[in-house]
C-alpha cells in the first residue's frame, strides 16, 4: 500500500510564510515587536527595550559585528601610517599595550590592533563575547567571516539571549515581588514568547549552515544550561555551598555556550579534531573565569551599582564561589547566611549588607580572582596548542579582558 | 594558518554527559524530576502531576501506544474469530459503527478495528492524537512501527506538551491573578524550565532521525506557534472579533502541529510528494476542526464540567469561532463582550453566564460545529487521494472523532 517515491526536500514545509521568514529582514519582526509592544503597553519598559535591542541584533547589530573584525584587517594594513601604531621596530606604542601582554605570550602588533577590535566589542552592550569567540575561532583556520560564520555567531549570542529572557521570569523572587501582577503576567508572557522564538532562530541559523554536527551539539548545549537552570531552581531556598553543585551549575550555565561558540567557529574553518579539543578547553575556562569574575564583582559593588539588593541572587539558589569560600573559612558566618536565605524578603537590609562584608573580610574575593586566574591559565595553556596568529593573540585577550575586567 | 583536517562528527560535543543523557532512561530524569520536586514543595500541585506525567511519556507512555498500534493488526487477523467481529458477507455490526462511516467513505472491517484502536487511545487523557498522526501516515506508506517513526511520534508529542508549559505562565491572567506569589514564581519557573527540556528533548529525538528536512520543518512549524501565540498575546485585553486574526492563530497554535505529524510520517514512510501534500492538507483540516470543536465545548459546559470562568479565554487574548460568530450576528452583544474583555476579573460572574447563553442564543455554536464539519470533508477529501487500507480509515475516524467528541 506503499506509494513510495523520492519526496522533495521541503515539501513538509507548504507554509509559505515559514520558507519565506527570515530573522534579519528588516520588516516588522513578527514576534519580538508584538511582543515589545505588549511589554510597553504594560509598563515593562525595561523588557520592552530589551526586545527592541534584540530585534537590532537580529537586523542590524551583526554589520557592526562584521565592520568591528573587518576593521582588525583594515588597522593591520595601515599599522605603518596609523600615529597610534606601533613604531617600525615592532615596540608596542604605550605600556598599557605592553602590561596586557606581560603574561606570557609575545607581544603582537596583530594582537594589539585585534585588541583594540576584541575591547570596542566588549565595551558594547551585552559584551558580544560570543559571538566574538566565533568568528575569530573561525578565524583561527583561516576562515574569513562569510555568512556561514556569521550566522553561528549570531546564533551564539542569540542563545545567550534568550536564556537571560527566560531567566527575568525565573529571577524573578526578590525584585519582583513587590510588583503589580498585570505587569508581571505581561513581562512573563512576552519573556517566555521572545525567549522561545530566540531559541528557535538560533536554531535555524545553524541549520542553515547544513552542519547536522552543529545543530546537534547546540542541542546537547541548550540541555545541558536547561538542565543547570533546573539544579539552581531546585536549590532555591535551601543553603548547600557546595563545591561540585556550584561547578555542575556554572559547566551547564556559563561555560558550555562559550565552548560551543569557539568549537563552532573552529569546526567550519575546519580546525583539526586536536584543536577543536584545544578550543573547548579554552572555552570551558573562558566561561568559568567568566562567572567567576561575575561572582567577585557582585559582592564588589554596592547596591548603587549593581542595582540589586545585596545576596539577592544567593536567595534564588544562585551560588556563588566567594559565598562558598566564606561559608568554608567561617561557619558562624554560614550560619548567618543560611538564615538569610530561608528568610523572607523583608529581612533587614542591613544584615545583609553586614554578611557581604563577612564574606569579603573571609578574603573569599581574593580566593576567586585567583581562582579565575587559574582558569585564564588552562585558557593560555590550551592555546599554545593552536594555531599562532591575530586570531590567536585576540582571543587571548578576550580571556584576559574578561578576568580584568571590573563591570 | 589553517591546520585543517577531517574533524570527527561529534568532536563538538566533549562532555560525556551530553552525549550519553539519553531522554527515555529509566533513572531519574534529570530535569523534569527536580522541577515537580520544586512544583511540589510549593504548593503548585497540578503542574507536578503534569511533569511527572510528562516524564512517563518520555519513559513508559510509548510502549503503550506501540501496543495499541500494533493491536490494530492483531484485531484484524483475529476478525473471523472474534465475536464483536463483522458477518461473513462484511456488515458492519452495529448501527453506530455504520453511523460513523455515513459520510461517504466505504464502511471497512479494517477500518472498524483500527478505529478501536484509535478511540483507545483517543480517550486516554490528553488523547495522544498527535503521536497517532506520525504513526498512522507512517504506516500509510508502509512503514512500520521502528525506532525513528516512535521516536517522530514522541516528538511530536512532546512539542505540544511543551506549549502546554509554556501557556500555563501565559494563561495564568484570570485563574492565578489570586494566586500566592511564591506558588506563581515556582510554578512558573518549573513550567518554562520544563518547557524548555521538552523542545529541546523532541528536536533532539528528530534530530536522530538523520532526516536534515524533517527537523527543519519543525523548527518551523515552532516558528509558527511561537508566532500565533505572539499575536494571540498582543490581543490580550482587546476585543477584535475578526475572522482573519483568529484563523492565522489557530492555524500556527494547533494545524501546524498536526500538519507537521503527518507529513513527518508520511516523510519517513517515502511516500510520494504528491501524498504529503495531501496529508499536509489533511493535518490542517484536522487541526481546525480539533481547535473549532474545542471553541464549541468551551461555551456548551457549564463552568462545572470545564472547571473555567466562562469567557476566561476571551481575557486572555483567545478569539474563538463561535465568540466572532455571535459578534458579528448580535452588535449589542458585540458591544457587551467587549466591555467584559476590557473589564477586570472581579466582574460578576452572572454576567459572563449571561453573555455564552446570548452567544448561545444567536446560533453560533451550531455555526461552528458546521465549520468543523466543513474541516471534516476538506479532510476526506484529501485522505481520497491516499492510499486506501487500515491507515486511511484510522486517520479518517481520528478526524471524524475529533469532530464529534464531547469533552
Amino acid at each position: 500500500m506503499s506509494d513510495a517515491s523520492n519526496a522533495p526536500a521541503l515539501v513538509l514545509v507548504n507554509r509559505e510564510d515559514s520558507l519565506s521568514r527570515r530573522p534579519r529582514e528588516a520588516r516588522r519582526e513578527p514576534v519580538l515587536d508584538p511582543l515589545a509592544n505588549v511589554a510597553r503597553a504594560n509598563g515593562v519598559d525595561a523588557l520592552a527595550e530589551r526586545l527592541d535591542e534584540l530585534k537590532a541584533l537580529l537586523a542590524d547589530d551583526l554589520m557592526q559585528i562584521e565592520l568591528a573584525i573587518q576593521g582588525i584587517d583594515a588597522e593591520v594594513r595601515e599599522r605603518n601610517t596609523d600615529g597610534g601604531a606601533p613604531t617600525a621596530d615592532g615596540q608596542l606604542p604605550n605600556a598599557d599595550a605592553r602590561a596586557a601582554n606581560a603574561d606570557g605570550c609575545a607581544p603582537s602588533v596583530d594582537g594589539l590592533l585585534a585588541r583594540r577590535a576584541a575591547r570596542q566589542l566588549l565595551d558594547r552592550p551585552g559584551k558580544r563575547i560570543r559571538p566574538l569567540c566565533v568568528l575569530l575561532a573561525a578565524r583561527m583556520g583561516g576562515r574569513e567571516l562569510d555568512s556561514v560564520v556569521r550566522n553561528l555567531a549570531v546564533a551564539c549570542e542569540i542563545v545567550h539571549a534568550a536564556t537571560l529572557l527566560h531567566d527575568d521570569v525565573l529571577d524573578q523572587g526578590e525584585e519582583r515581588r513587590g510588583a503589580a501582577t498585570a505587569r508581571l503576567i505581561y513581562g512573563n508572557s512576552a519573556s517566555i514568547l521572545g525567549g522561545d522564538h530566540l531559541l528557535v532562530e538560533a536554531l535555524k541559523l545553524v541549520d542553515g549552515a547544513n552542519e547536522p554536527t552543529l545543530l546537534r551539539s547546540l542541542l546537547n548545549v541548550i540541555s545541558e544550561m536547561v538542565h543547570a537552570e533546573a539544579i539552581q531552581l531546585e536549590q532555591r531556598g535551601r543553603f548547600r555551598p557546595e563545591r561540585d553543585v556550584y561547578l555542575k551549575v556554572i559547566h551547564g550555565k556559563t561555560a558550555a555556550l562559550f565552548r560551543w561558540g569557539l568549537t563552532a567557529g573552529g569546526f567550519v574553518a575546519k580546525l583539526s579534531a586536536d584543536s577543536l579539543g584545544h578550543l573547548a578547553r579554552v572555552g570551558d575556562a573562558l566561561g568559568m573565569a567568566f562567572q567567576l569574575i561575575d561572582d567577585v564583582i557582585d559582592l564588589e559593588g554596592t547596591t548603587a551599582v549593581t542595582g540589586k539588593t545585596p545576596l539577592a541572587d544567593l536567595r534564588e539558589g544562585k551560588l556563588t564561589w566567594p559565598v562558598i569560600v566564606a561559608a568554608e573559612r567561617d561557619p558562624a558566618l554560614a550560619r548567618d547566611l543560611e538564615h538569610h536565605v530561608r528568610g523572607n524578603a523583608s529581612d533587614d537590609l542591613a544584615f545583609a549588607k553586614s554578611l557581604v562584608e563577612r564574606i569579603r573580610a573571609t578574603g573569599a574575593l581574593q580566593v576567586t580572582r585567583a581562582y579565575a586566574e587559574q582558569q585564564g591559565e588552562r585558557a593560555a595553556e590550551a592555546l599554545s596548542h593552536l594555531p599562532p596568529g591575530p586570531a590567536r593573540d585576540a582571543i587571548a585577550m578576550v580571556v584576559r579582558d574578561a578576568i580584568r575586567r571590573s563591570k
